[in-house]
């Protein structure tokens, strides 16, 4: 059970709603992922404009719970900004801080990022840093109060995948609260070494709106998933230089 | 669908049975894990001595392709008289070829398992050598006949995963019978990605038997399997060096 | 040449003065490193004892740069008591800035890294902040005007090298400025990485202090360090799926 | 000091003659890396044609033990007559022996290989194979007496480095003849890999002559070999998850 504040979710997957095909890929996508949480743009959104066709119209939307980011944002006062409006709407109290310092890389500004977390959490948001792979980062976000911390694995749709496992199990090791990998994500194997690392969860998009078919890599993903928690879970062997036989031969009496 | 020979599976994880805590568990952890082929070492099974305990009593052997192996063998004639010990119980008609060439990795003797393996063949065999990642060796076994190619990940029961991605993808690559990998996986994320390079399949056994939960961990290999199969087919995005909104900003009518 | 501030040096390799033998087989290592930048512990120096053996009375002073850091400081304002304490000395107006914010990893803490290295510049000092591999701090560090940026490769004295090479590629690519990547490294290969990632140089001290042979891992990473920057500079091959004959037989009249 | 045969070397790099921009720069390539031994393939070399131009009357023959490869065999008969051809020039006795596989991959084929070895042996040449990094398959080359193993690193003129360090070092740890990492080569860190894993030399080429600038690139070689083997002699400090301070501050007086 992955618990995210006064929330709790039995999918430890995180979904985004960008650049799917259309809208209709997209609705299958997100059900056989079996995702609980739907994130998205809150700049991309006409969340205030009916006339304007709109994903979450699309979609049953008691079924999930939001977490809108406030990608588009070069500052905490933007962020907030944002953050706000998204609330405004009604339709969650969950915020992905998403400031980004660099159009190249959309690696994360870990000032800005730490200021706009404080004052979003000032106002009563549940706050989700999207933060870089920072150990101390990861810790001053912690500290000031966050309701989870979201280190990348790579830049954002990069499909790199897990680029530094160590400092994302330093991070999941300190962290008393909820370690979900964000940004980077780019096939099923990487979902499954983000929670073999002892992750909480992991958000993605690219991976699967990007994808040759987006709703059978939704499928993937999901199992990866929980592939992934379960092998945690399991406790793998340790890693050996030699081999040991899995049919040993000593002591067999021999035909 | 994985085809070997005249056989068709719907699971592409075939389970090893050496090596659990006790026959309770083995079976609870080959239930979950849904494979339809179970290895086993012939001299380690007391096929000819009814007396005695033994695993392939416990099960309902009909669910089952039984895919023996010739674990203990070091020549080609060895290995040939353990398989024709195998197919005389009438249990099975595959035989995993397995002819040790050092003690310490357990690696394949590469000569000594082509030989094995074109005698079984014209013994009318249904024939899976395991072997090393050698491009050209998977290439000669194929040219003899074999029914599939196990090349091993890395050393048997080493946990280290895929050492050698290249040489597998290569493999998976030229071949046009399927490619089990086989040996040395330790994790879900390594069955995922044996999947993901192209794999037909994905032979384990002490990244279960030996894991502390061996039930929880078949579960997630049998997910881990599925989700790198999905993944493949799928069609992955590709890697990039920088990064990509997945809420693209352009062209917004901003707040 | 590598150029920190007003200073010019031939070599790239810094080097640290912790933790060797004894001053002998330090004195010998310093040498044959062909170091001109030694590093060392203020707190650990006994730079006004006089009473006291030291290692900077070992060595030509003259013949080197003098580069304090200021390990122990836990917060901005003991990191800028210590640079202060080292540049009454009169040995140095060059200062590392090492905030370390855990005692486990060693990490550095971003937040007073940033603010020490903004109070040391104000000082006048000569400031290479010992940081994280975060793209976008090293980017802070750069606005704020310090003269080289030093991001780790993996936590100190773990020897576990390079970890995110994609993260050092991204700081050296946006740096105007010297970046020389500091701590973690194990072994001459680690170096020649760096370099050929066209980092400007490497600093390191246990992987040659805690080598069984001190003196010969010092010449084996001032190699390493220049073979790695020629590397860079003569421009590599790219790196390619397939093969490609060294001697090609097209086109040949044979035999 | 590399011994093959009846040959002692104190260069441990070999390098390739192929495809080099022109004979000037290949000249000054061979020169600064300081190899003592050249190789090139048979096939290519008008060695029996004096009015063609041919790089091995550019260079002092006197002082390169000429290594001749069998570039262009895919049977071992043929690997032998070119052997034949080359030893009839009376310049060499050493043969690179090389049959490959296929024409992709440039992969050596195991049987051919072996074959070709055991032949070139009782025709008494020293016997240079280059093989895969098939564990066993070293160790079959080694017990018919070949005087050198060379496994390749990944795919000739791939650039790609060293792609399963497992099996080298499985290979130089079993091996009581020395084991010369030839193929795949790309940088220098991958030489300076290669050494500390404890290989006895490197042979290049593309490498070098494909790179921007091949004098420096092999300038750049030369000094990683070196300093790979230092580092392999001085005895690396062990990886670690965590930190050590390479200045501890235990114990300290501190101001």
């Amino acid at each position: 059970m992955l618990k995210i504040g006064p929330y709790e979710f039995q999918s430890r997957l995180l979904l985004g709603t960008g650049k799917f095909p259309n809208y209709k890929v997209q609705k299958m996508a997100v059900d056989v992922s079996e995702t609980q949480v739907l994130t998205f743009a809150v700049r991309r959104m006409n969340i205030f404009e009916p006339s304007q066709p709109n994903f979450l119209e699309m979609i049953d939307v008691s079924r999930y719970k939001l977490l809108p980011n406030t990608a588009g944002a070069k500052t905490a006062e933007v962020a907030v900004r944002i953050a706000k409006l998204a609330k405004a709407s009604g339709l969650c109290d969950m915020i992905k801080v998403e400031v980004i310092g660099d159009p190249k890389t959309l690696l994360p500004d870990p000032i800005e990022t730490l200021r706009a977390s404080e004052m979003l959490l000032r106002e009563g948001f549940i706050v989700l840093p999207y933060t870089s792979d920072d150990v101390l980062l990861a810790k001053r976000l912690e500290d000031l109060g966050v309701h989870a911390i979201m280190p990348g694995a790579s830049p954002i749709g990069s499909g790199q995948g897990i680029v530094n496992p160590l400092n994302l199990s330093l991070i999941i090791e300190q962290a008393q609260i909820p370690v979900i990998v964000d940004a980077g994500i780019g096939s099923p194997a990487d979902c499954a070494t983000a929670m073999e690392l002892g992750a909480d969860g992991v958000l993605l998009n690219t991976a699967v709106s990007g994808a040759a078919d987006p709703v059978k890599m939704a499928l993937a993903m999901k199992l990866a998933v929980e592939a992934g928690r379960y092998g945690y879970e399991a406790g793998r062997i340790p890693r050996k230089r030699y081999a040991t036989a899995s049919s040993p031969m000593e002591g067999m009496i021999t035909s």
